[in-house]
């Protein structure tokens, strides 16, 4: 029998109620929305001066076989522009104050999960371009009590050794509660490569939120632990935004979050599917109107079949 | 008599213990930090992706009389990169996720003080430049408790009524306590103008802070309030860092923090300065190694005379 503990997490316009232990569950809080069309509907293509520069930096050409695979995986855009770095396996843009990312992009296909590429090869590294000021360093981690969770995991990148070491940097990494990270995330990540069998491209976008809640005075608060000497942001969700292209040019869109905490496995994955409007209000990130930019047949899944 | 409440709010390395009612003092919480040299002697100038482009965004040209003052103000460059915009009377980078500035810098001199505008003709207005979905509104500071506080001070652009109108985007605002913003905040803003008669240029950057502190746990926790429908951040502090241009090109650096509550006139504004090196730490960003680009001359003043 499973306890069950509510917490009411809120993003503007949108509630995320997440029931541990009896699944997670999406309610739309309309109070605060007036409008009433369907997802796409209310979201405004306006032009975002920060991610107009997808097209130049990520100079895609569709059929083409990466040679670069970390500036193809930027062919639906950037969430933002802040603090890019771009590695052998992915790009990533850096929070300098969380000390974490703000998103890192990945491409999968079969050929970047094959490979003999070892993580018993890999070890967790500072990232030097980051300044020491706001560099996350092992040190923070031991005895925190979390993870160091992957944001682009380590076995999307067996294609190539350097591939797979650039996940190691500490950038690349936020603190995870450890039952999440090896458990039902592991499986969300698992989830991101099968997918690859069934999908031309699989593009996956991952990151840290920091979602307020209400406190029993009536308001609403972000509060988020921060671990160690350099203060490293422990996240209260994670999100995975998955760009999955079909043949003929259509694009799905299936965007999760989960809670920084313990999650049962026997929840079935859809459960945490949300609409990616909850997470680009609460992450301060935009992904559909970049996407709208490559495809005229977007159709985003937000629930299970 | 005045109520003592003391507050330990903490960036890495650095605590700052404000002591409301009795002044705020700051102490160096040297047991995680085994450095031991002076503030400049530990502020490693190492190379800076994200500021870099200083240069080539701001061509200031020493003596130049700045037709855009805007630009002219970003002469000790960029503290970041992210999201920026600029207006008419300063420069600011965005922070799409909190729905207020990261920072806002602006460049004060006699001229700029000097003028006919009024903010009798302006009004608090949305910035379109955002997207909606992070953009803040009149009606998320509406019955929130907090002023709408002005980053870059309206009183500082009476040379332009564009300039000043400029002042008044929400974007360049932040929510905060009525007491502090009419009160010692303001005689901070007066006290920057006033040091116009006595350096040949004053550049003021002004943001938000989110300082962590720790709680009964043990733990170390960020908590900031949000506001309206929008999820406005309240910053738990403000900062203000003042570069002084002298003649010959000596640069004088003055750094302040105060809180996000009421704050008591009676306290001398030199109780509110702070090293560098811990609005670096806390805010993600960066100023001395952009500052060093300019000047071989460089005196932090963390005390009062």
């Amino acid at each position: 029998m499973h306890r069950v503990f509510c917490s009411r997490w809120v993003v503007s316009g949108v509630s995320l109620t997440v029931g541990i232990g009896v699944g997670a569950t999406l309610t739309c809080d309309r109070h605060n929305e007036p409008q009433d069309g369907g997802l796409l509907d209310r979201i405004p293509i306006i032009p975002i001066p920060s991610v107009n520069a997808a097209s130049e930096i990520s100079p895609y050409q569709p059929g083409q076989i990466a040679v670069n695979k970390s500036t193809a995986a930027m062919k639906y855009g950037f969430p933002s522009l802040s603090n890019i770095k771009t590695r052998e396996s992915y790009v990533t843009s850096y929070d300098p104050r969380n000390r974490t990312a703000a998103w890192v992009i990945e491409q999968l296909n079969p050929e970047t999960l094959t490979g003999t590429s070892d993580r018993k090869n890999c070890n967790f590294k500072e990232d030097e371009t980051v300044h020491v000021y706001h560099r996350s360093t092992n040190s923070d981690y031991k005895g925190s009590g979390f993870d160091r969770g992957h944001l682009a995991a380590a076995a999307n990148h067996k294609w190539n050794q350097k591939a797979m070491d650039d996940t190691f940097y500490l950038s690349n990494v936020s603190p995870q509660n450890p039952h999440l990270n090896q458990n039902a995330w592991n499986n969300l990540e698992k989830y991101c490569r099968s997918l690859t069998k069934h999908y031309q491209n699989v593009f996956v976008c991952t990151g840290p939120l920091y979602l307020p809640r209400h406190e029993p005075d009536g308001k609403m608060y972000v509060k988020y632990q921060v671990v160690g000497t350099n203060h490293v942001a422990v996240p209260t969700h994670f999100f995975k935004v998955l760009i999955l292209e079909k043949q003929r040019g259509d694009v799905e869109l299936r965007s999760y979050v989960m809670p920084n905490m313990p999650v049962d496995e026997k929840i079935p994955l859809e459960r945490f599917l949300v609409p990616i409007e909850s997470i680009e209000r609460a992450s301060g990130l935009l992904f559909v109107p970049n996407i709208m930019k490559r495809t005229s047949s977007l159709k985003a899944i937000t629930a299970g079949p």
